[in-house]
């Protein structure tokens, strides 16, 4: 590749740092990666393709599998097992990001808009059932016992964590170690697992694998928490995103959790009629940002998000430097970052 | 377990067959996987086993993990694994339950009950992802990649079947090939899968796997013939289930499909509007039975439940007589004799 990558990352113009090292890095690999997944999303059954193609289409910048391809060159890999196990990581998102869309009566009520809005809940329902299943069938084409452990425990946890979030959606009770539990289940452990197949693929030992699922499990949590923040700063704006959906679906967050325990009993009882029974005014969002500035939650979230990002960065340590380590370590920046 | 079976099959005292030798034959068996289904859907989310319960206690008869466990000892099986591999068999079927459990806005109007209506759309699929995934940590334990790749395909087998259930539904146009299409994928694959394991775990020859899996898909087919029949038959209301339940959803299935090809300009238009448009007043279900009669549209489903039911029967020859034989046997003849 030939780039030349400092300790303080690659700086765009803006002087952030920038996820190009690591684009260059997986380029060709992740172009193999949606070559894969378009061939096997296939099925005679065209609503299929045609679904799924639209999420993975919309999915954007394959962070999962990109994941997977980095470890994978950064354990000096040379084979070609991990563009089948990006593939099988990219079905799991996509088909969890399918049964997200699923949405109960009440919610259709406040008219959310998404795949499902076209095709129907059934569909996203049983279109994501297909995606899982290809990515076992992919699996199990690799052959390893490892990899279906690794896989098929990380799917059951992420159902566990998407459970856990529904049980605590709109209840300003929960607290930051329960919401740590939901963002480990529904969004880390499969960054885990993506960097963890990198050195298992690459044969390398127990302690290299632990270390990269490490790296995976916090730059996830990281990742996530950042999302949260983003969904309530003025950045989004320029993202093309609108603000604030996740206040108007009474999402319970970091940032609310800090500003809720930190709140009196005023501003608590904003929050319960705001998030809990979810009677909005065109006002409410505005207040609500006022309240997170004043109690710094949005500020303390990307400190909590640093802290995760700088553990993420230290299970890195026992690798080699090289560009492959830098680019990973660009990627926590770069996700931290994006809250600015 | 000394039991006489003729080859006619027990009979009750109403000289029907009877599920009696097949259940003793698998009683034992089938206790150790009842155990291992509370065990194995445990989690520290309470709404997960709470849920999961509800739906494997509603499930009844357990008649697929029966499957493996009676293949299993057709095949003179002495090991345990067929006990995993059933209960794996169940958590796919009740996945499966759970996700067609979800429904669309339309349905909701039409007023379905099911788990559903207790805790949601979203609970529903969450948690049947979490059995689908649980199933296949069993498998990664039981660690045979045959049995991963089988229940694996099977699994998208029957996500495919359930997205063209979806596309054919309400649609009048859909043949009895289509529809075929449909009642194998998603109905008589798990079935087969179910036989197939049996042979698989006692290390059988392909030839007995093959049988086995054929029996397994034609009763599954039959089974789900004579289940479409029941919902338009007076002997639906002595099991305590209510007549027309897929009139009034507008499932389009064989005796319907019978119906219309053999039907007139005047009688398509009453099922196009029926069926098609869900336009329907309270005399409409007793003139559909009456057109269904009409054209024999009941009594010619049994009759092609019976052409699945003596290809199932005529894959067992190559097996050696005995018992067990016998109970898979009568089980052909118990899944038609429902009908009556």
């Amino acid at each position: 590749m030939g780039v030349v990558v400092t300790l303080e990352g690659d700086r765009d113009s803006r002087g952030k740092t920038s996820l190009a090292a690591l684009t260059a890095l997986v380029e060709e690999d992740l172009k193999a990666v949606n070559e894969l997944i378009v061939q096997r999303m296939a099925s005679p059954v065209t609503l299929i393709p045609q679904l799924a193609g639209h999420i993975v289409a919309a999915g954007g910048k394959r962070l999962r599998p990109m994941l997977t391809l980095a470890a994978a060159k950064l354990c000096g890999y040379a084979g070609r097992r991990h563009i089948m196990l990006a593939t099988c990581i990219e079905f799991i998102h996509t088909a969890t990001l399918l049964h997200d869309d699923v949405v109960d009566e009440s919610d259709l009520r406040r008219g959310l808009a998404s795949a499902n809005a076209v095709w129907g809940n059934k569909a996203s329902v049983l279109v994501g059932d297909y995606l899982f299943s290809r990515s076992f069938e992919l699996m199990v084409e690799d052959g390893s016992l490892e990899v279906l452990a690794i896989l098929s425990n990380t799917s059951s946890t992420i159902a566990e964590g998407e459970v856990m979030q529904l049980i605590t959606a709109n209840d300003t009770e929960t607290g930051e170690t329960a919401y740590l539990d939901v963002v480990t289940g529904k969004t880390a452990k499969l960054f885990g697992a993506a960097c963890r197949l990198g050195a298992v693929v690459s044969e390398r030992p127990r302690v290299e694998k632990d270390a990269l699922e490490t790296y995976g499990m916090n730059l996830g949590i990281a990742f996530q928490l950042i999302d949260d923040v983003l969904d309530y700063s003025a950045k989004q704006a320029t993202l093309g995103k609108a603000i604030g959906d996740d206040f108007r679906e009474g999402k319970i967050t970091l940032p609310i959790i800090l500003a809720f325990r930190r709140g009196d009993e005023a501003e608590r009882t904003f929050w319960r009629r705001t998030l809990e029974d979810l009677e909005q005014t065109d006002d409410d969002l505005d207040h609500a940002l006022t309240l997170l500035q004043k109690h710094n939650a949005l500020t303390d979230t990307v400190d909590r998000a640093r802290h995760y990002g700088a553990i993420a960065r230290d299970a890195l340590g026992i690798f080699a430097d090289g560009e492959e380590k830098d680019a990973l370590v660009d990627l926590i920046d770069f996700c931290i970052e994006r809250a600015y």
